[in-house]
């Protein structure tokens, strides 16, 4: 069985607003066996909501539309999915009261007369109930068909379709998991990757790999492909093991983790602590790190040292050796980063400093131009990179370079 | 005329990627004066790409497709338009001995079998150069069907619009701007919005408000509705001006400026330097400020302290302090923002200390709980805020409250 995933919102094709909701439930989805046929993005406008809605049917049973549900004028998912299912909208006078509640609990002054139409829903549909907010999920459904209609706020979203959806249609068209195997890699591009894991690999085996490249990294991934013979569990695993062997140095998971959460992995094994100094990544790189939950376990500090003078008084990087190499160079990275290790008593520290652009750049010292050092007890290390790409694209390599030294550190000798 | 979007990817579909490349055409396309009628994203099986092309033909002139350019098996966006022009793929000479050169200036030991697959072009069509990668552009047109293929990685998708497509468009369906008013809020809610800035409104008018909520503000856009009579400038400028003036306090833009810009011109323009010390938000903070390009012309050093040696040894919080009143306290987040502003001298100081979860609440301070504190030369205050969502959320929030705080201390006098 196949859905189609119907994101709903003018300001999404408008551009003003990026469309996360549909990429999460395609994952789930994926994960949990189904497939997704499209995802589709309108405008909140009935009459193409309704059109989209019917066309869709024509070629699924199923449709998990997101957005339109909220308050104002602007929000018009139910009465257009009423026009499609004949229906009409009613007050439902249990939700009603729900809502008063929450509302005075909100510390309303008076129940804000725009939030009354959440409690209207289409006649015959069943409520989803959504504890996060305001807009309840619903499910139509007739002829055979299922719709969905959930918020477009990604937390309530989230929170329906683990809680509602995904329970309804397992029990509904629960089916076999399809099996896949992931190899992670790092530090080779998609080309080459190809070329190395490809070789010795028969035609129908090619047909397995998909590559996905994202931030410096490239996932391989090893499933059935969309049509053609159904693959066996040990066929995809085969390629897999193949593949990884294939580009053994680059390859840092074989399951879903990131590469952030394997060094998080290591570090708290090993119960070592890091410290860091950023210049040119801002404080990209401490983010990106304590994005992970525990990350205070194996993560000291971290010194966005933007100016000299922070380079100074934080990391103690003397003065003379900025005025004589300049911030960006490998003498100064080196002693950012002993700096940060030495200050907070970390066991490992890493350092960037370089130059984002667009502006700052120099002949000698383009825009792009990255050092990165790793300090551990057994020494200090600067390497220089020259990265292309913007200045998001910059801050984001540096950043995934950097974690790449440090996890190609730790595990130096499991390879 | 109306454009539909495509994005073709199976990494898309299942979840994998994030498909950002739609929204940024969407953006750039309205800005331009086109509307975009569907944002529509599908796998890489040419029998579905085929089909979708011409179902979407039967809508649209244009179609702006994106992905499955590469130089892998699993790339056929090329073969499948081919099939739907009646077209072949044909060796373009001339730009297989550019890659050629390409490929051995980036050191590759021989130019990848794979890659020359990207010097195949349909026949007839157009090539439009890609300088920052190995897949060009391609613009294929027949029936007055205008198709445009362009590669899936943003930064290509990007020039290669900004360059060769837009132009391409505007040139041959040059139109009229749509007048449209920003209306940008913060620390107020959507509902709560709404109903004050709709009071007084005619029914008409409020057909003109659209409410995007993002990130704990909402964006008031004030424009011509997708259907309904044409508003001219002076109606738009009346209604926006009357919301803004109905929630003057919490209006920071009336651009396309966001927050962050806007705290860069004040800053900036009053020679002002500022410095963070950030716990829960790990640096989220410091990230967003540096995401601009010019920030170091006013920010001077952030200290991501996570671990309480940290607070103490870059920021000179009393071991005493933290022991007695908790690391999430007034107290701490006090020091911490006088500790950073004394040590970097820098005119203003934020101090973010808080449980962003999903582990580390009690009773008294649950997960959500965050002290955010400010420094100036006038004096050091901090106040205590609970949000709501998980983790992530709870790290976005902090961060942009404390940018709030920033915003309305300095500009308390003009508001």
């Amino acid at each position: 069985m196949d859905l189609i995933i119907l994101a709903i919102g003018t300001e999404i094709i408008k551009g003003r607003i990026q469309d996360t909701n549909s990429g999460y439930i395609a994952g789930r989805l994926y994960s949990a066996g189904f497939t997704v046929r499209e995802i589709r993005c309108i405008g909140d406008d009935e009459t193409l909501i309704k059109k989209t809605i019917s066309d869709c049917f024509s070629m699924v049973e199923v449709i998990i539309a997101t957005g339109g549900l909220g308050p104002t004028r602007d929000d018009m998912t139910k009465s257009a999915a009423c026009a499609f299912f004949n229906s009409r909208l009613i007050l439902d006078l249990e939700l009603s009261r729900k809502l008063e509640k929450l509302f005075r609990r909100m510390d309303y002054s008076s129940v804000p007369e725009l939030s009354r139409s959440q409690a209207l829903v289409p006649e015959g549909a069943r409520i989803l109930p959504n504890p996060r907010g305001t807009a309840s999920g619903l499910l139509l459904e007739k002829y055979g068909k299922l719709l969905f209609l959930l918020p477009g706020v990604p937390v309530e979203m989230k929170g329906l379709f683990e809680e509602e959806v995904l329970p309804i249609l397992c029990e509904r068209f629960g089916r076999e998991k399809l099996y896949t195997a992931i190899v992670r890699t790092i530090g080779i591009g998609e080309s080459v990757l190809a070329e190395k894991i490809e070789k010795g690999l028969s035609e129908r085996e090619k047909t397995f790999l998909s590559y996905y490249p994202h931030g410096g990294m490239v996932d391989v991934v090893v499933s059935q492909p969309l049509s053609g013979e159904k693959a066996k569990k040990p066929e995809i695993l085969k390629v897999a093991d193949h593949a990884a062997s294939q580009v053994r140095d680059h390859v840092y998971a074989r399951d879903e983790k990131n590469l952030f959460q394997v060094l998080a992995e290591i570090l708290s094994t090993r119960k070592l602590k890091l410290a860091l100094a950023e210049s040119c990544s801002g404080g990209l790189l401490s983010k990106t790190i304590t994005d992970l939950d525990g990350s205070s376990a194996y993560f000291e500090a971290g010194v966005v040292s933007y100016s000299n003078k922070a380079k100074t008084v934080f990391l103690e990087v003397p003065d003379k050796l900025i005025a004589g190499h300049g911030a960006v160079s490998n003498p100064v990275a080196l002693a950012m980063a002993e700096g940060v290790r030495k200050k907070t008593g970390a066991d490992l520290s890493l350092a960037i400093t370089g130059i984002a652009g667009p502006s700052g750049g120099s002949e000698e010292k383009p825009v792009g131009t990255v050092i990165i050092a790793l300090s551990s007890e057994t020494g200090t290390k600067a390497q220089r990179f020259s990265f292309g790409g913007d200045r998001e694209q910059i801050r984001q390599r540096s950043t995934v370079k950097a974690a790449e030294i440090l996890w190609r550190h730790l595990t130096r000798e499991n390879r």
